[in-house]
């Protein structure tokens, strides 16, 4: 499998860099159209953009390779799990994107018989590209990246998500970890708005920790099959919400840095006190 | 007045791109020294660079417009107001300097018997440059920008920062305005880290709204002078979060779309039941 993963990456390098172009003439052609434009027309704007953005990727895997199973956002969330499977979210942080927030990536994660082996998240608005394959370790802009080591909490940046929680139930068990790092003497907390994202940063060291799903934010496989493998990479620890093992088909993640993740596990328990 | 304040602005733009070439070269080479280094040296770091972003354009300042006014974060925090006066930070967004997250922006108002006429704000990373001067518009990198008009609480992005607050009473404080924007359906919450930025943000129409000082959250007048104007002639809404009258001396601030400030101002209000 050596060779082969090698050449999924980089046709998974050469699929992100044509599907950014399509995304960052999108993003700019919109700026130029107006910033600030009434939002509900530049939903179907991007719902289009996320199409063509799939449609560039797609052909090219079922052209390349006919045999492998796709799992993607758009248009097939279901998927088709094979011995080879490519994961693909065209646009991750679809809300920033329509926005014109620049935190706005191409996901394309493959896994083999279900585990993540290749990993390419690139950001098309910042032109960053973060890839890992599984034992060689991640890098950004083909440097070598790792995860802050060593910190304490109040030295740590975390990044929370509110997904599409918008119940009382859900908001109120979303913010009192929330209250539990601020608590803590958190250094600070950050919302982003791209799970890939958030999980590359980790990866790199811009945060230190994010954690979904414990009200059921709804992140999904194309949400951490590439960006989890990074941060794995990076020396990220990453498990579920109640510490057991990750798995990109889950309903939650905690990526952390290792020597935090024992806090970030303790703040998101429902039982735990502060 | 009118030709001054123009000459203010191209000194003000010149000033700006002198600090961030500066701010931009050290966020790279941190990179290249290894992102993901241990923290507390890069606070160090960042402060030095602080102090030198700060020079160039304070001694520029003196030099030009010797009998003008400077406040400024790192040197001069009281400050000295006079008829015309400078109000400065370097470098706004620290923490996501410290960190590599790219929200990092030179504040540059200028403020005439206390109000403020001018105002720059440049992200160097991304190399973005938001200007207005009182009564002439507010612009991105030349081109005009204004908030997003007419939307509804379930279309917008609303940005909040937690700042320095870390008692219990004061997260507890912050947390219920982001309980109540939640359950209201608002279409997501972001936190930026960068007080000149969520301001210019809410121009351009990336952002909605934001509102600072609920809890003592510290926003200080070179987080307000630059772009709370930018906002201001972009056509946002600005005012305290009781709903008086915005000063950037005052401790604490609303910037909104108009469409939503009341929705705003109702989530903020201790009292107010949801």
């Amino acid at each position: 499998m050596e060779k082969e993963r090698f050449e999924w990456l980089s046709l998974a390098r050469h699929m992100a860099a044509e599907a950014g172009v399509l995304i960052r003439s999108a993003s700019e052609s919109a700026r130029s159209e107006g910033v600030g434009k009434e939002k509900s027309c530049s939903v179907d704007l991007v719902t289009e953009y996320d199409r063509q953005a799939e449609d560039i990727i797609l052909s090219k895997i079922r052209d390349r390779y006919p045999d492998h199973g796709i799992i993607s956002e758009e248009s097939n969330p279901k998927g088709e799990l094979k011995k080879v499977t490519w994961v693909v979210d065209p646009i991750d942080g679809t809300t920033n994107f329509i926005a014109g927030l620049p935190e706005v990536a191409v996901s394309i994660g493959i896994i083999v018989d279900g585990k993540p082996e290749v990993g390419v998240v690139y950001n098309p608005i910042r032109n960053e590209i973060f890839h890992a394959v599984r034992g060689c370790g991640a890098f950004l802009d083909d440097r070598p990246i790792r995860v802050n080591e060593g910190i304490t909490l109040s030295q740590a940046i975390v990044c929370v998500e509110f997904g599409y929680v918008r119940t009382n139930e859900g908001a109120v068990t979303m913010l009192e970890p929330v209250r539990k790092l601020l608590n803590r003497s958190v250094r600070t907390i950050r919302m982003i708005g791209s799970g890939a994202l958030d999980l590359c940063f980790v990866a790199c060291g811009r945060l230190d920790a994010v954690y979904a799903g414990i009200a059921g934010e709804g992140w999904y496989p194309w949400d951490y099959a590439a960006g989890g493998l990074i941060a794995e990479e990076a020396g990220a620890k990453l498990c579920k919400v109640d510490g057991s093992e990750f798995s990109i088909f889950g309903d939650s993640v905690v990526c952390s840095s290792p020597s935090i993740v024992g806090d970030i596990l303790e703040v998101i328990k429902p039982e735990s006190q502060s």
